[in-house]
């Protein structure tokens, strides 16, 4: 079973991945040979999730080196740049994308300085640039699920929401991290999956990935968490997190909503996310929320589920103030808000 | 436009309904022509709603004594008998249904005892008596409506759930008789519709009924409401309710966790229901809450929303304690828990 979300192929000289468009109906891994093929993987969402497409824009400028004919290096630099730009541009607000194709361009300025490199030293460094970042990510995320997995108890179930799992990482997965860490333990540990409206990453992604790996999951609705809790199904909540401000955690629409429950139940909620989500600069004011298309709640597939025409809110996040926070997991150690962890 | 959802046609000597499974794409009359028609379109969830039923199988009953040859009284009654066991069987658990062919039955039951009635005198008593029932539903949701809207004030953004609404009744509605009542009486209301997985009769029904009434309505994911209300977005909720034992309301999954929003965010949360609801003998305790299908949230026509095989908890509604409401609206006046109707 493969373990890692995107990796890069080094017989065919290509960036494979895990083809997220067709999960949960098949587990397939697509090979790409060309920037364009990368764009058009990211804009399809084949490849989602902030540290999974970190290391993407990094394979990427690795693609661009590895393929070019150039054997001037001076030639080849410009080539590699051009693809930088493409990429980036493929999904501009994607912070995490722009953040690993500048990380490979950097480590190409240092070998740019001394004058004895040649071409194949350009393209070998640029794919151990994008191989470290890769291997950092999963480092990360098994520092974070050896740290929380101290939180979770034998026997525990765990309600999450999303997909904070290795789908949206290079592997092992923050929030689902977490949990696969306390498993490894020998620890049982059962999920309650919501299932996360309008684009059901928790039943296409999360409910699929603990199947995978044996973990017992249950899937709900979006509107069953506060049942399952009354009923004294859920134990702890553990989600991911987009960004996190220095009085909120702006995480997947739905979080909030149960991040009330869980207090109301006196269910601890934990927040799983690596020390770059944090934004202690920023409060929530600062933070604009993206709203996306009506039909996404409108219409499935060819399906119309409301009027074509009637007025629709689809807030992508929510906002959740630290004080429904019970505690931040990191690779740092876990906090609990108000203390946070000191950056820089 | 038609104001009512299941009604008699005169002329043609047939039940006549919207087709409630074509919504929102196309508003479609059907014409019930036989008990085996109306069975099908009960079994379709072309008819649906607890009230709405009941006048379905009044009707049907009705029905079956409009078409019969027999010229015989007592041969007419025996054949309307055996069509009131088939209505009854096609969705027995819908204790509405079961009470609008006994109605139409025990009607039958005083006509029969004078010994000078013909066959056409109880084809018309059996009518009479559906027609009835209709009527009554008509009267009771218009009352409690008009009762109702004294809770709401001009300028109002009122949250709902699931369908309490025309489509679910002969006509009106209850949650949503309510708001067209403020509406009637000149009031600005504007309304947050849930789209209520897993059958989505939040965007189906609602956003469609009142997109019909040119009342302003704006479609949410379920997961959207603790946000909209951290927003400032809503002022109050109204609900349905399926049944109310004397320590809670039952109703669509997802109540419960809107109800724990509203109480935490400070919005008053009401329960629009008929004294025909209260079930005030039981309690939480003795009433067994249905499990659905999973695949209601596996899939999605012929869409694989999640693993074909992962375990699903699909609870059909759920259970809001008393402390949680602030107010239930009846056509007998509005009780504020603990304080409930007198019954009998």
């Amino acid at each position: 079973m493969r373990t890692r979300t995107i990796w890069w192929d080094s017989e065919n000289r290509a960036i494979g991945m895990i083809d997220q468009t067709l999960l949960p109906e098949r587990l397939e891994a697509i090979e790409i040979e060309t920037v364009e093929g990368l764009c058009e993987a990211i804009l399809a969402l084949r490849v989602r999730g902030a540290p999974a497409l970190g290391a993407a824009g990094a394979y990427g400028v690795a693609l661009a080196a590895a393929r070019s004919a150039a054997t001037d290096p001076a030639a080849l630099l410009q080539e590699v740049q051009r693809a930088a730009e493409i990429i980036r541009a493929a999904r501009p607000t994607a912070v995490n994308l722009s953040w690993g194709v500048d990380r490979v361009l950097r480590a190409l300025d240092k070998i740019r300085e001394s004058a004895t490199s040649d071409a194949d030293e350009i393209r070998a460094a640029a794919l151990a640039e994008a191989e470290s970042i890769a291997e950092e990510d999963l480092a990360i995320n098994r520092a974070l699920g050896n740290i929380g997995a101290s939180l979770l108890e034998d026997g525990d179930v765990v309600l999450t929401h999303c997909n904070a799992g290795r789908l949206a990482c290079v592997g092992w997965g923050t929030a689902l991290g977490v949990i696969r860490s306390a498993v490894a333990e020998g620890k049982q540990i059962s999920v309650y999956s919501c299932e996360t409206r309008p684009l059901f990453q928790g039943s296409r992604l999360t409910a699929w990935e603990l199947s995978e790996d044996n973990i017992p999951v249950t899937l709900i609705c979006d509107n069953m968490a506060g049942m399952a809790m009354r009923q004294g199904k859920i134990d702890k909540v553990i989600v991911g997190a987009d960004r996190i401000t220095k009085d909120a955690v702006f995480n997947k629409i739905g979080t909030y909503s149960i991040a009330v429950l869980a207090k109301a139940h006196g269910i601890p909620f934990y927040v799983a996310a690596p020390i770059s989500t944090f934004d202690l600069e920023r409060s929530e004011k600062d933070v604009e929320i993206e709203e996306r298309d009506a039909d996404e709640i409108r219409r499935l597939g060819n399906k119309q589920l409301a009027p074509a025409e009637v007025k629709v809110y689809n807030p992508a996040f929510d906002v959740t103030p630290l004080d429904l926070v019970t505690a931040i997991i990191t690779e740092r150690g876990i906090f609990r808000p108000p203390e946070m962890p000191e950056l820089g």
